[in-house]
């Protein structure tokens, strides 16, 4: 059963097409195949300049895990071109003799080489972990690393949803939340398994998060989705870290929220889905400058990152995709307008013509803050994962 | 013996004089008499809107500990204010009672009531810690206050400057560092228990610090004060950490050195701290749209913080007070020059005349990023210091 309202104008969608084919396979695919395989070390380098040279070596396991599922991914998906594949083996490689601790959590950050340099937020390495695992025996047939992916699975998934001290990226401190992006996490994992080989457990994992989304986090009374609540779903808002509105990830949750409401065909999440992307875009975007702000409190007092007014690559690659299927699915007009005021914004800004790729930060007034295009945060993921599902929507 | 060649001419001495009183003494001392004592449960508000009220009641010890030391200062060197001393008085009392715990170390973060909310930063908290307690004791003439003091600082003192696998404010790697903030906080407390109880241990420490900042640090033919290096002094470069050069902090070092080389006589000491000042003016300045850069990395590569461009009301108040100093002291007029576009900058940007006290933070552009005066970075300390000094230097 399909949702499909009224699709996008045709002529619109021919001329995006060209130009989100051309942005994945003429620009950020090939400077990434150029710039970012070690292939004496193995693995990638995280660290690249405006024009693609390291600017360190040390190499971010987020990254490398989403390199090689990017890669797979392409590779299932799009083309069978053996080039990405044998690139994706090299991350993989380099993962599977360094990255992981003998307790099977995974190391964040390692040498060129391939030693330990940080141990943090192992829980999310291994979510991308697992999905490059699981993407990358799809691609390579090699089923030994789809049963290392399940194992990951099985170790991964009871520790997502658990109360949690700490709101991501601040500090520790003594009340208990349910973080928006744990809900993130196992959407991620479990729609990429499912893709892979189908199956109920994944289905319900889908489910798990989507009534977690809904319930705890996205507020209709506040017209906001909370990153940190209680773990019953409570509202914190006495608590600074209990305001947080983070407009990205509300948007990249609405964007999944859609995808499971298409597969299911299911007409009220995606119209919650919906509202939560214009809610999201609505308190988000800057009137004045153009462009989304990366982090916010409800109510506009401080966050605990100083930030919040930065305007970051993904949150906008993430609006475009979620902004088109929106359009698509639901024909309205008001989401095509968001769609080229974002769209406008973001190619301007962020890509890069005399360099290729994109940069990743920009002040608020749309100046890079700096010009490198990767960092231990910028890697292979967000922006060929948005432009792929934005090519794979338009040539449906 | 004095180092002074030529002073700040004096119908501009006089004019700033004035402005100095006016913003210490008008408007931020009473800004925060009014709004930020919590005469209920006792301490002060940390987190204030712009118009005094407070956005949440959690209470954070850098910034009670500060506000005690502030006000303590005030009365001591400034004017016996009884109100100043009860409004100390709220806070060391409201310290004693709830921040410390069984193991001498200090909570970060309390909640209104008092009870523990987060246990990050202790030696930080410490560091402020100990300096209410002396100077407190030595407003109120309680010598208990003292000998508490005198116990944090020989339980805080071993370990500053000891190998660190943190960089402040971000997070754990594996590899050892020598932090800049610790010899800043080693000077921070020696100085001011040395003010109180001129002694030679603290003297020595003070030679600690300097010599620290001296032959670790600062690098003339980086013509950079480096944030991080190896315990041994080695530039890490390889290091995305061992690249930051952090402006505001090393200026703040600057004035401390200053300060040093004028009470030791020591002209050598003088002419590097006003070498530092430049070169983190020259290095840190928004030559686009003016303000002082937050963070950088040396060659511009991106650091781990995101705000980097950001510009924070603290390197611009010890960047005015810093200027002054060094200007006062060598009477150069290049000193002189960048003391007034400092001083342009800060006074139009910053302060606040309808609400009173200053921003914290401006976007690149110098639009303020919100309009809250204090967060749990931002309380009563940096400005009122850097006023009070200023106004003292002029006054002179």
């Amino acid at each position: 059963m399909s949702l499909l309202v009224k699709r996008i104008p045709s002529e619109q969608a021919t001329n995006l097409r060209e130009d989100y084919r051309a942005a994945l396979l003429d620009d950020v695919v090939p400077w990434w195949m150029r710039h970012s395989l070690d292939e004496q070390c193995g693995g990638y380098y995280s660290l690249l300049e405006r024009d693609g040279k390291p600017w360190a070596t040390d190499k971010y396991m987020w990254m490398n895990s989403r390199q090689v599922w990017m890669l797979s991914h392409l590779y299932n998906v799009h083309e069978q071109n053996a080039e990405w594949l044998d690139a994706a083996r090299l991350g993989v490689e380099f993962m599977a003799q360094h990255a992981f601790r003998d307790d099977g959590t995974m190391h964040f950050r390692l040498t060129r080489e391939g030693e330990s340099r940080s141990e943090v937020l192992s829980l999310y390495t291994e979510v991308f972990g697992a999905i490059a695992m699981a993407e990358y025996a799809k691609a390579s047939g090699d089923e030994s690393y789809w049963t290392k992916a399940m194992a990951m699975y099985d170790f991964l998934m009871p520790r997502l949803g658990r109360p949690s001290d700490s709101a991501m990226l601040g500090y520790p401190i003594d009340a208990e939340f349910h973080l928006h992006s744990h809900d993130i996490c196992r959407i991620t994992v479990a729609w990429v398994f499912n893709e892979i080989h189908p199956n109920q457990r994944f289905q319900n994992d889908l489910t798990l998060s989507v009534d977690s989304i809904l319930t705890r986090h996205w507020k209709p009374d506040l017209r906001a989705l909370l990153e940190n609540v209680a773990p019953d779903g409570t509202a914190l808002l006495d608590l600074p870290e209990g305001r947080m509105f983070h407009p990205g990830h509300a948007i990249e949750s609405a964007w999944m929220l859609m995808e499971i409401a298409e597969a299911r065909g299911n007409a009220d999440l995606l119209q919650t889905a919906v509202e939560i992307l214009l809610a999201s875009l609505e308190h988000g975007w800057d009137t004045e400058y153009g462009g989304m702000r990366y982090l916010t409190n409800i109510d506009w007092t401080p966050t605990h990152p100083l930030e919040g007014n930065v305007k970051l690559w993904w949150p906008h690659s993430e609006s475009l995709y979620a902004l088109l299927l929106a359009w698509d699915l639901t024909g309205r007009e008001d989401l095509g307008e968001w769609y080229w005021k974002v769209h406008d914004y973001t190619f301007k800004h962020f890509s890069d013509p005399e360099y290729g790729e994109w940069f990743g930060y920009l002040n608020r007034d749309g100046s890079p803050v700096w010009t490198a295009k990767a960092n231990g945060w910028k890697g292979f993921f967000h922006l060929p994962r948005a432009l792929l599902r934005a090519l794979q929507l338009l040539s449906g």
